[in-house]
């Protein structure tokens, strides 16, 4: 998606080899008419997919997903990391270990929300480690619902998310790949 | 707005005097056709205000305030609750106390994307004793920045915080306004 691509070099900063910081547009402050085209962008490549719901963990995934739940016309989860007083029952969960905070935390699902029914769209602002995203397809499969694809803003095709989502058969719809960010320069795949 | 109110009705769920659950529709799972009807509210009833920037607080701040940016064409800032790893510089906090959680926590934002020119839309989930509200004024006051108006989906009229904030001399448009969640019914004012 050549628009988040030119975002992403005109305001991306390389803050090391591994880590990207995209805090002026995605995950602090948010540029709402990008994060539109972004959700029409998923929208458009999920248009045939049969989507019922969608799924994201808080916080910076809710703003691209909530953009691409209004586009389809389904409604949008966001995993919670903490438990709040107004969460009280039994919850679907499972860990996750940040790359970003080199945190072990749990994020959890209420399975009001979820039925076997469902057919779910996971979407996330970065795929690095796959991490976030394999612990919403484990809170997916306890709830009997089905993952129909994976849409992420910005992949690090470097580390080995992609490739272990692609080997366990999952479609995963990338906007920007990063090929490499050596030498303080992003570079992208194709 | 009475769409709100509606779903508030139907969905909403009296968990004591003091909790109403929203976790349907705005807390956990996300309505995002109602988020954009509350942005467009949100927008006209600020669009005489000179908005420059909005200013929320993570999790569930972001789809009401990112619809709310799209319609007014400004950025959207989310505070933090956790520092990451790419949030490295020196940031403007203040410490919030979370009702619903019951526990102190800082937030915290950029100053890079504040500036002394911005004139800021606070928008918020829940009011109710303002304690997330001022501590997002205190930020927006440490940056030199004005706040032109607080934007809150439900206000909890029978708690302090709207009374503070008035008494303050700010501006407050809260789209629905709870009198009371007494013997498990929720009454709105006017």
């Amino acid at each position: 998606m050549e628009a988040l691509k030119q975002k992403i070099r005109e305001d991306g900063i390389v803050l090391s080899d591994q880590v990207l910081k995209v805090d002026a547009f995605l995950n602090h402050q948010i540029d709402p008419q990008l994060m539109q085209q972004i959700g029409d962008e998923f929208a458009a490549r999920f248009a045939e997919a049969g989507i019922s719901k969608i799924v994201t963990i808080e916080a910076s995934g809710i703003a691209p997903a909530i953009m691409t739940g209004l586009k389809l016309g389904v409604p949008v989860i966001f995993a919670r990391k903490h438990q709040s007083l107004t969460l009280t029952e039994h919850l679907l969960s499972a860990s996750v270990y940040s790359f970003t905070k080199q945190v072990e935390s749990t994020v959890a699902i209420s399975p009001r929300h979820l039925s076997r029914d469902d057919r779910v769209l996971i979407i996330d602002d970065f795929l690095a480690n796959g991490k976030a995203a394999q612990a919403l397809i484990s809170i997916i499969d306890q709830a009997g619902a089905q993952v129909a694809g994976i849409g992420i803003v910005i992949e690090k095709s470097f580390q080995s998310g992609r490739q272990e989502l692609d080997a366990q058969g999952y479609r995963v719809e990338s906007l920007a790949r990063v090929k490499s960010l050596a030498g303080g320069q992003v570079s992208f795949l194709d």
